[in-house]
């Protein structure tokens, strides 16, 4: 019996704290980072605000987490776009492409997990985020080195270049003062075409 | 004699708030943004935290001060280089080596300008800056694109993507993990080459 109260015990504390990972996710998406208060996502959890400092002592160490799974999801997503890709130049491509179709259709998420101002531990988890980002990228960079398709070149920082140059192509798009993109592709074109050319020969 | 003394009270203002700027700036550029904090600076600009609080009424207002004044001072000596440069491939060139090698030059006071773990403030302020730059170099791809230099391209996205680029590539170079650089020129080359390929026409 003892044991099962346990066992109980630690599924309800398990399911706390994925309710309000799920909860501030939630808010997340639809307004940011502001508009997701320890008071609001104890309401939206359905949990009391002391709740929410048991599992997690700040709220920028709560977002930390919301951010480091963010950054865990779509590494998984760009490594399943990568694997159905042959060729490093589509790999590249499709990559790029994903990642800001999805930032463009998720704009709050994206800004919140891109560039809205936050707590210091954020911005830290930030930079480790875009270097783990940087690590796929260099990847791919390495492939098409190594089958000719791309020049020889610095690996590290075309990797970091990369990316940098499509999350702060995102910036003002899924900013807070937003215009609404009439033609998105045009947008996620532009970036690809920029990211492609510059990690290739040179006319 | 009332009017004088108010001159004098109104110089001696302005001579605490420029002492304080620039104690931080020393600060900062001996060990970023935290090694800069209000009392750190009280004692390097010689007056008391309570002056320091009069004139910034928080850490995060004084380094977004600094900050700015630090994008002016960037953005002056970008406008400079371009000015002697002919052509638009040359003038991209030329900026983004000067905004590189200066980082690498200057490391602690890049890192806290670009990327350390900072006050919402400061992020929002980083935003502002980047745009400024963005700026910078949306004119010198509207005049490659007009002279036929460059190919007809997206200009806002170009620009983003060109701060994005150099700036992210620096993260690691002058972050506080950074080894000692063997070749600084071969990291200036290698994002030069990045951002000039990825505004140029394919090969």
């Amino acid at each position: 019996m003892a044991y099962r109260r346990t066992r109980l015990m630690e599924e309800r504390l398990a399911g706390n704290r994925e309710r309000i990972l799920r909860a501030t996710r939630r808010l997340i998406a639809e307004g940011g980072f502001r508009n997701a208060q320890i008071a609001a996502v104890a309401a939206q959890a359905e949990v009391s605000t002391g709740t929410i400092y048991r599992y997690f002592p700040s709220k920028a160490e709560l977002f930390v987490e919301v951010l480091t799974e963010a950054v865990d999801h779509e590494i998984e997503i760009l490594r399943d776009v990568i694997a159905v890709q042959t060729g490093a130049r589509a790999q590249l491509e499709a990559a790029v492409a994903s990642f800001v179709r999805r930032a463009l259709t998720g704009p709050n998420l994206a800004w919140a997990f891109i560039a809205e101002p936050a707590e210091p531990e954020v911005d830290a988890e930030r930079i480790r985020g875009r270097k783990r980002f940087g690590d796929v990228f260099k990847a791919v960079l390495k492939r098409g080195v190594a089958s000719g398709e791309f020049p020889r070149q610095d690996l590290d920082a075309g990797a970091a270049c990369i990316v940098g140059a499509f999350t702060e192509a995102l910036v003002g798009p899924i900013g807070p003062s937003r215009k609404t993109l009439r033609d998105k592709e045009r947008l996620v074109r532009a970036i690809c075409d920029f990211c492609t050319r510059a990690v290739s020969a040179a006319a």
